[in-house]
C-alpha cells in the first residue's frame, strides 16, 4: 500500500541533545555478562530471591478487593495521598522532617534525576559531582547539557577541602551527592562532613542533590542521618523503594522545599503524567504494614554475609600491592583501585573469557578517561558459593595482570 | 542544628524551560470540580466500574506466585520482551505489522510524548499540530521549546489540502496527529485523508506521531485502520493500555524503526530505566488471555449507551442557533462550537457555580487565545442519569448566554 514511501534519513531529525544521550556501559555489558555460565559482580540487582513476595501478593489481593476502581484509575501527579504520608514516616525515621507536600513520588529515582535536571539544568551549566560518580545520574543529565567538575574521594566520601576548592573556582549550580554507600564507590560520609558540606552549600550559594537508595542497607557501625537532616532549606533528598522493597515497582520519591515540589509536578506532569497508582498504592500499604523494615533485616544480613566472603576472598585470592579496596558498612557495593598499569575495559574482556564479570570504574566517571585503573564489583545479587569462585578467578587473573 | 542556614532564592535556579511548563489547566480544573455535587464531563477517565478487578486480581496472584523474582527485579529498557510480543499481536489486529524490536513500552503514552519530544525537538524546531490538539502533547513538547503552526480540522478531522499550505510554508520537522476519535474534537479522519497524510510526509519530507489511544473504543461504523497501516516509514505511532485496560498501570508503547527505537531507549534509560516490570508481566499476562477484548465489548457498549445519551440531552436542552458539536462514532469525547461571544473560560466558572464542569476549548490550542468559543465534554465517566442532569444544567446556562 505504502510502497511508494521511502524511509527519511532518521539521522537528519534527530534533536543536537542525542549526542549527549548514550546508552549506560553497564546496561550494554549486562547483555554480555548474562550468560549464566558467568559469575557477574557488574550489576546493582537486589537479590530477588529475598523478595518479600508473599506479602505483596496478599496487599495486592486485599487492595484490589477494596480500592481496585481507584487503584487503577489516573491520580494525582503529586502522589497518591497515603503513600505521601507514608514516605513522610518513613523519613521521619531516618531523622528528616517533611510534610506530605514535600514529596513527591516518581517512577523510580531515575526518573527523580531526570526531573532535576530538566528544571535546573541549563545547557553549559556547571555540576559538581563526586569522581567517580553514579552512572545513571549522568546519563540523565547528560541530556540537558550541563558540563561537570568533581573532586576525588577517600575512604570517608568527598573532602569539604577539596570540595571547596572546587566550588570556589567554579561556582556550580548544583553538588550531585551520594553519601552514604556509594555508588560505586561504597563510602559514607561521616556527620561532620556532610554538616561541612551544607556550609559549603550555604557559602558558596549552591544546594545539594542528596541521592540515597542505600543508607537503610546498614548492616555495620552506627546510623547517620541523610545530609537532608542537617538542613532541608540546602538539600534536594531523593528515596527509593527499589534496594528496600522492590525495583520492579519503579518507585522512588524526591523531598524537597515546597516551591521546588511545584515545579518538579508540572514537569512530571508532562513527562509521564504520575506515577502507576497501582504501584503506589501497593507501597502504601505495605509501609503502613510495616513491611520495609522487617524485610530489611532479612536482606542485611544476607548481604552482609556476602559483603564478608566477598572481603575475605578478596583478602585471600587478590594480589595486595597496589591494590586498594573499600570495606562498606552496608549498600551493595565496593570499589577497587588497582595499579595505574592495568586497563580495567580491557581487563573486562579478559575476565569474561575466564567467566567473571565487573563494571570497569570510568563508566562512573564524566570524563571515561579517567579512572580506568578502577572497578566496581557488587555483592548483593550472586550466591555465596559462586561469590568465591567468582572472585578466585578474578584475583587469578589480576595476578597475571599486575 | 541548621538554623544559620537560609534557603535560596530558587527562582534563580530554575532552568529556562520551567517557563514554558506550565501545569495542565485539565489537571488544575478537575481539583476543583470534584465536589461531589458537580457533575462534571471535565476529566478524560474511563469509567472505574467497568474495570476488569477480578482478572487483574487472579493474573497478579498467578504470576507472584510463578514468577514474582522476575516481575519484582530491574528489567530491560526495551521492555519485557512477552510484552512487546503482545502488542505486536494487537498491533497486527489493527492491521500494523511490526515486530517486537520496533516496539518500546513506556510508562505511559505520555511518556512516549516526552520522549519523542527529548529526540526529536531543538529548541525554535516547528512542530506540526492539528487545532485544536492533545493538550498532553504541547504539555510533553513544550518542554523542549518548539514552536508550532496548525491547521483546523472539520468532522473528517485533518483537511489535506490545509495542511499542505502549512508544510509548504513552515516545513515542520514533524506532524502531531490523532487520528482516530480526536481528542478532544472527537472526530475521525477518513482512510482517504490517511493516506494523502502519508503521502504529504512524504513530499515534504516530514514524518507523523500518530497518536491512537481511542481506535479501538469504536461502537459504531467500520474500523479504520491507523496511518501506521499505510506507511511504517513516516509514521511513528503511539499506543495506550490506559483506556483499553486501566489507566493505573501507566503503561502505554510506541511503533516506530528501528533505528528510532534505538534512540527512544536511550534517552528511556535516563528518564526512568525501564516501566514498571510489575505492570509489563501483568498486562501481557491479561493480553495473553485476551481479555483486552472481552473487556472492550463491555464498555463499549456503556460508552455507546453514555454518548447516546449526552447526544439526545444536547438536542433536548442545548440551544440551537449558533452551536455545533461532533457525534463521535467512538471515544470519549465530544466537543462543541459555540457563538463567538461565547468565552468558555468564563463559562466554566458559571458553569461550576451551577454544579456542571467542562474543559474550555482553548487549553487545546498551543495559543490560548483561540478556540475561546469551544468547548471539550466527555461522556465515558459519568453516570446516566447524572449525565441528563449535567447537560440540562449546562443548556440551561448556555439558553442564558447566547
Amino acid at each position: 500500500m505504502s510502497s511508494h514511501i521511502t524511509s527519511p534519513t532518521w539521522d537528519t531529525f534527530f534533536a543536537e541533545r542525542t549526542k549527549w544521550i548514550k546508552s549506560s556501559i553497564i546496561r550494554e555489558l549486562l547483555k554480555f555478562t548474562q550468560q549464566p555460565e558467568v559469575i557477574s559482580f557488574a550489576g546493582g540487582l537486589p537479590a530477588p530471591e529475598l523478595f518479600p513476595i508473599e506479602a505483596i501478593k496478599k496487599a495486592s489481593v486485599e487492595l484490589l478487593e477494596k480500592e481496585g476502581q481507584k487503584m487503577l484509575q489516573y491520580g494525582p501527579t503529586e502522589g497518591y495521598p497515603l503513600l505521601n504520608e507514608q514516605i513522610s514516616i518513613y523519613m521521619k525515621k531516618m531523622g528528616v522532617s517533611c510534610s506530605v507536600q514535600e514529596i513527591l513520588p516518581t517512577s523510580g529515582s531515575q526518573q527523580a534525576l531526570d526531573l532535576v535536571g530538566k528544571i535546573f539544568i541549563n545547557e553549559g551549566d556547571t555540576i559538581f559531582v563526586s569522581k567517580p560518580t553514579y552512572l545513571g545520574a549522568l546519563q540523565a543529565f547528560n541530556s540537558y547539557g550541563p558540563k561537570y567538575v568533581g573532586s576525588l574521594m577517600d575512604d570517608d566520601g568527598l573532602i569539604p577541602e577539596e570540595v571547596e576548592k572546587v566550588l570556589m573556582l567554579h561556582k556550580p549550580k548544583f553538588m550531585y551527592v551520594i553519601s552514604t554507600f556509594h555508588n560505586p564507590a561504597g563510602v559514607t560520609m561521616p556527620e561532620d562532613r556532610r554538616k561541612k558540606l551544607v556550609e559549603l552549600a550555604e557559602k558558596y550559594d549552591t544546594f545539594i542533590i542528596e541521592d540515597d537508595p542505600y543508607s537503610r542497607l546498614r548492616f555495620e557501625g552506627n546510623e547517620i542521618p541523610p545530609i537532608a537532616a542537617y538542613s532541608r532549606e540546602r538539600v534536594i533528598y531523593l528515596g527509593t523503594f527499589s534496594k528496600v522493597l522492590a525495583p520492579g515497582f519503579r518507585l522512588g520519591w524526591i523531598v524537597a522545599p515546597k516551591e521546588v515540589i511545584a515545579k518538579l509536578v508540572q514537569a512530571k506532569q508532562g513527562t509521564d503524567l504520575h506515577t502507576s497508582t497501582y504501584v503506589q498504592y501497593l507501597a502504601a500499604k505495605l509501609c503502613a504494614q510495616d513491611l520495609i523494615e522487617t524485610h530489611l533485616d532479612k536482606i542485611k544480613s544476607v548481604y552482609r554475609q556476602r559483603r564478608n566472603l566477598m572481603l575475605d576472598s578478596m583478602d585471600k585470592y587478590f594480589p595486595k600491592v597496589g591494590f586498594h579496596w573499600t570495606k562498606p558498612q552496608g549498600g551493595l557495593f565496593l570499589w577497587v583501585i588497582m595499579p595505574e598499569k592495568i586497563d580495567s575495559v580491557k581487563l573486562l574482556e579478559k575476565a569474561v573469557e575466564n567467566k567473571v564479570a565487573f563494571v570497569p570504574g570510568n563508566a562512573f566517571y564524566p570524563d571515561p578517561d579517567e579512572g580506568r585503573n578502577t572497578m566496581r564489583l557488587n555483592f548483593s545479587n550472586m550466591k555465596e558459593e559462586l561469590i568465591v569462585e567468582g572472585i578466585r578467578r578474578l584475583g587469578e587473573l589480576l595476578k597475571r595482570e599486575a
